[in-house]
């Protein structure tokens, strides 16, 4: 048991408050699609349930993973935005919440996570193996419940994206331990497992309404422009976090040998010298820690890092012009800067 | 490490005969879709493919973990005893090669198994986290490629078994150490993990074939009790095969408390005392075996789970009446026999 196991403590009065202020600002730009989120949550709870009282208690257990709901809502905002929002709709916001949930339950795994949303998560409480099968179950349901849509687009486009953001993870654990990673490399492995799916979500949402295809392919961007900002912020969340506000294991990224953004920034432009600094500080875990962030902010690498997420939230922004002067596009933009105000 | 990673030595001979009668059986029972399977295994290498040459690498690997392909073979024979293989067929063959190689990369990290036809397993080769994101991108591609027929009947019906087969794992999982595990239950868990795949194979062959409902409903059954018959055969080959024979580590149902249809024969009809020796022989593990083996014996425990598979194969091809006087039907009842024929 390292500091992972320790109860988060002092800063959950802040945190609490910070997630209270962040649900604040949720509902209010979720309002307009309000209801069909509810409906959404409710396909979502009915998907996740099971005859079998012990697979019950274990996909209830589960249902709670799911957090901000941002990949459904994007996709409910984009079909409002483009027309209205139909059963199709809801179906494949039960479907992208279920499958980000499947890849919760696996990263929980992969990251040997505690703690997911405060809470044990579901591979400390049950087991590596049934985290596995039953991230597996939800997957292959999703797909299923995905074809209750009027056409097949919307299976097609989740099990591409799917697809997509394993091998981003693929790519992401091939490159642990890889301090040569470079910037391109790694927005290519951001750009799998996190932005594809946001992508997906925003434009299916947009085909589902009857958008041209141009409109549909502009919300894929504003997408993936959102999911790359996500993100990084959750890389500069990783290392300047506390466990308490971020609700999961403290550092657990950089201490698991994953290079984020701003560290590949620091060792693209630190000398020898200042590269084995770093690396000491890296091996040393949470000893190294305050080392290392001293050694991050002496090339302002949190700043760049939190630069590049502003920049990819300016061009989600501006991909958006393609909207004209659509009531909801005020919206859009403010769920992109929400994004970035989950910076410390 | 324990037994687990001791070298295959002593029966390679043995088993590269036996290895190669089976082959020669299956290339006679396959004869007459010798071509098809070969555009199955054609499409299945080139699904299981990457640019990135890192991925590409991992896919090849996986690849082999194919072996008897009587999945799609069930697939293609029902398709041509019902009237015609298509494209359909051909992409819905590779499919469920797919899936089927999916739960064997999962499998593998449940086991921890060091071995998958004699050579190193996946998960021993690139790490838990690895295998488990590969085994979540052929899942997911797999449903994209089943998106690919004429209509969604495939992607539904396997999307679908994928769902129970993954439950029924859940189920053994959380019955492992239930040493009061009954045979409908043990029934329930098998028919999920392993019969649901084969069931679904055979119905999907007959439908798009255009068989009648009552026709596919038959393969469906027929493919049910197959499963469950060659699932027993597994058992018995787990605890009386070589690892040399079965190409995987040894007795490793049982040592890892998976109470299977010969060890729960046996504890439904010993005593106290008796019941108390076979758990002991269980807990010691490798150590235990030829007591085990011993006990299981004095019930003829072995003999009553080979002649409960042999009732299903009876079963499976009683139930092929509904074909007449097929001229594929013989072979159907051949490949049933075959199941059996991994009897030791």
């Amino acid at each position: 048991m390292t500091s992972k196991s320790r109860a988060p403590a002092v800063s959950d009065k802040a945190n609490s408050s910070a997630a209270q202020a962040a649900k604040r600002i949720l509902a209010r730009l979720y309002a307009p699609i309000a209801g069909d989120l509810a409906r959404v949550e409710e396909r979502y709870r009915a998907e996740l349930s099971s005859d079998d009282p012990y697979i019950a208690t274990l996909l209830e257990y589960i249902e709670d993973y799911s957090g901000k709901k941002l990949r459904p809502a994007l996709l409910l905002l984009a079909g409002k935005a483009c027309g209205k929002v139909t059963q199709d709709h809801i179906i494949l916001g039960a479907v992208a919440e279920m499958l980000h949930t499947a890849t919760l339950v696996h990263d929980d795994i992969l990251d040997e996570a505690l703690l997911r949303r405060k809470r044990a998560s579901i591979n400390a409480l049950a087991g590596n193996e049934v985290s596995v099968l039953l991230g597996d179950h939800i997957f292959s349901h999703a797909f299923e419940v995905s074809l209750g849509c009027s056409t097949t687009e919307g299976a097609r486009q989740f099990s591409r994206a799917m697809a997509i953001t394993c091998l981003g993870e693929v790519m992401q654990v091939n490159n642990r331990n890889n301090f040569d990673l470079d910037e391109p490399k790694y927005l290519k492995i951001i750009d799998g497992k996190t932005a594809e799916l946001y992508a997906t979500s925003a434009r299916l949402g947009a085909h589902y309404a009857g958008a041209a295809p141009e409109v549909c392919e502009a919300f894929y961007s504003y997408g993936m422009q959102l999911g790359r900002a996500f993100q990084i912020m959750d890389d500069l969340l990783d290392l300047l976090g506390e466990e308490a506000l971020v609700g999961k294991t403290l550092g657990s990224d950089v201490e698991k040998g994953k290079p984020t953004l701003p560290l590949i920034h620091f060792l693209s432009r630190s000398d020898k010298k200042q590269r084995a600094l770093a690396l000491t500080a890296v091996k040393a875990g949470a000893k190294g820690r305050d080392e290392l962030l001293k050694l991050l902010h002496s090339t302002e690498s949190f700043k760049y890092a939190a630069q590049k997420a502003r920049g990819y939230i300016e061009d989600a922004k501006r991909g958006l012009a393609v909207l004209g002067k659509n009531e909801l596009r005020p919206l859009f933009e403010e769920i992109a800067d929400f994004v970035l105000s989950r910076e410390l």
